[in-house]
């Protein structure tokens, strides 16, 4: 069992990556308080693993499942009033613990429902995507869209305990898969270059889906962000260089409509835009945002966004973003591969034109 | 200038009580942080407190308005979501300050707009009816209710500070007023005996609404109030004692339609169906009960509950409530007038048989 450890104080908790640990049933109950669980899944994942995960809980607890729609389209405040509807309906008191079982969508939801029902109940996450598994479930970042932004009602709520299996990533489609490596190397080029041309060594093994590779691959990325999560939990600072691509990200699923791009995709195509960036600003090298492209596109991953969005419809996106503060838009460039950094005094033209180049809208 | 201070670490805060605070320009200001305040009220205290809070804040600051509708009927998710909509039209970012002006149903959706917002933004409470001066802006209980139960969704969110004045419940309705002094007596009831000789003895004083007496029993609860919230901010413990009353009075609520009955006259009901029960225990006299109960009625509160509440009715909604753990309802019961006590073991049958003799249905 590869165990790690999220630092938080008190609110402390432990990730568990293993193959076969969603079915290890004495470390699963140990971290359930209460006798009662209610199991947050969607129609998507629950027909795959939902029966496994209630086969592996104390036959004694009290167990509600309640299936959400699949896709971020769906990630909205009124799906999320039907998890306290079933909390309500099964009378689940204060101290019945929650159990995310799905991937970034469902774990955010379950995380926010968590945090906010009756104040605060106990929440397990079993991320079953290989983006919820190396980003998601790892954190405390919960919360809904609005159809103005998104991840804009949310919560700072840490689970009680992480529990990983890469073996369900078996069944990811292609599609869903390649997403979640955009985020796997988004943590080498912010804090970790040792990682990084690793990642750039194992580039066919990452296509073959090696499995033995991925597994060292979810491990180290979960390392690196429970780092800086430890170092920086409410993103006052240094946190916020987890947000590489995800300001532009951000604004490609918001303009795109939520669903429509995949969230891994859409970071994908803004860390190559955060690249070119910081090529701009003379950090980086041209054949540095090449390799980085280069190993991107070998995972089929678009590396560039959508061109019918006006350099308006960029700025209206981006200045909503959370990381906007008293105007001034903070950004996540790269001083160098393996290392961020956080950019507040960028002139709004500059960026402007530099969004400009992408248009043809 | 009274100032009280809640003792929560590095989420301290002041309360500010004295007439005309809401007037005190440099003392909101000071508070204030970011350049943009939304301010959250609703349609019945807006036309007659917006403007002069709006002109208390500084020039140029950028200030949005939102009014809810009024009463405890609206405190739902949906109407919460208008707290969003509002923000992100007018693109309030992370460092924004929501700004509460209302009573209780204002304050805690203010605040678990606030705590939910870009997962958590400033947040200050101008408390505008007497309940919401001595309870419910003071010690970070926000949310909304569900069909299923009162304050169901929610979140523990402190305020930065809190400005209470109490010349603005000169235009506040009786049937507010006694609802709010049902709060008042409570804190005598539950911690303080000397509090509440002093409010028997100042009976005649409040129903005459005598200021100097209203503005000493609102610091005095507030101090009460904050010191209970010190100890134990979560409610794992000693907090508990602040729902004295509260446990039959939201089933009535429940039960009645949110609306129907008043908060604070829930509550009343409610102690006396509490004080009743200690009396089954041996813990306190008849004779202290009538005492209680000829206070409540010269304020005009109803001291019994609503007699088409079957025995059904009652356990049905008490088993929803926060304070079920593992299908104990744990009771906030009173040891002596002055030290509340609580209770988890009274047999269900016992509890049952003593709602039925308040029942006819």
């Amino acid at each position: 069992m590869n165990t790690l450890k999220v630092q938080l104080g008190e609110r402390s908790y432990p990730i568990y990556i293993d193959s076969g640990v969603l079915s290890d049933s004495a470390r699963l109950n140990r971290h359930i308080k209460g006798r009662q669980v209610l199991v947050i899944s969607n129609t998507t994942v629950a027909p795959l693993l939902m029966d496994r995960v209630c086969a592996s809980l104390d036959p004694s607890l009290k167990v509600s499942q309640v299936l959400l729609p699949d896709g971020e389209e769906h990630k909205t405040l009124g799906v999320l009033e039907q998890i306290f509807d079933k909390a309500l309906e099964d009378n689940h008191n204060r101290s019945t613990t929650f159990l995310a079982l799905g991937g970034g969508v469902v774990g955010d939801m379950a995380g926010f429902a968590a945090a906010s029902y009756q104040r605060g109940v106990n929440f397990l996450q079993i991320p079953t995507t290989l983006l919820a598994q190396v980003d998601s479930s790892v954190g405390g970042k919960t919360g809904v869209n609005h159809p103005l932004g998104k991840n804009m009602i949310g919560a700072f709520y840490q689970p009680q305990a992480v529990f990983i299996d890469p073996d369900v990533l078996d069944s990811l489609p292609d599609r869903e898969y390649a997403a979640g490596l955009a985020e796997v190397i988004k943590y080498g080029l912010i804090c970790d270059p040792a990682f990084y041309e690793w990642l750039q060594h194992h580039r066919d093994d990452f296509v073959a889906r090696d499995k033995a590779v991925l597994s060292e691959a979810i491990k180290r990325s979960c390392a690196a962000k429970a780092r800086v999560v430890a170092e920086d939990e409410r993103e006052g600072g240094v946190r916020a260089i987890l947000n590489l691509g995800h300001t532009f990200g951000h604004a490609i699923e918001a303009a795109q409509g939520y669903g429509s791009w995949l969230h891994g995709e859409a970071v994908s195509a803004g860390m190559v835009l955060a690249a070119r960036l910081s090529v701009n600003q003379g950090w980086i090298t041209d054949a540095e945002v090449a390799r980085l492209v280069q190993w991107l596109e070998a995972m089929s991953l678009p590396t560039s966004p959508p061109k019918d969005m006006s350099a308006a419809t960029w700025t209206e996106h981006m200045l909503r973003d959370k990381k906007v503060v008293d105007g001034r838009l903070r950004l996540v460039l790269l001083a160098q591969i393996g290392e961020a950094r956080i950019v507040d005094d960028l002139p709004r033209s500059e960026l402007e034109a530099f969004m400009a180049t992408f248009s043809s809208a």
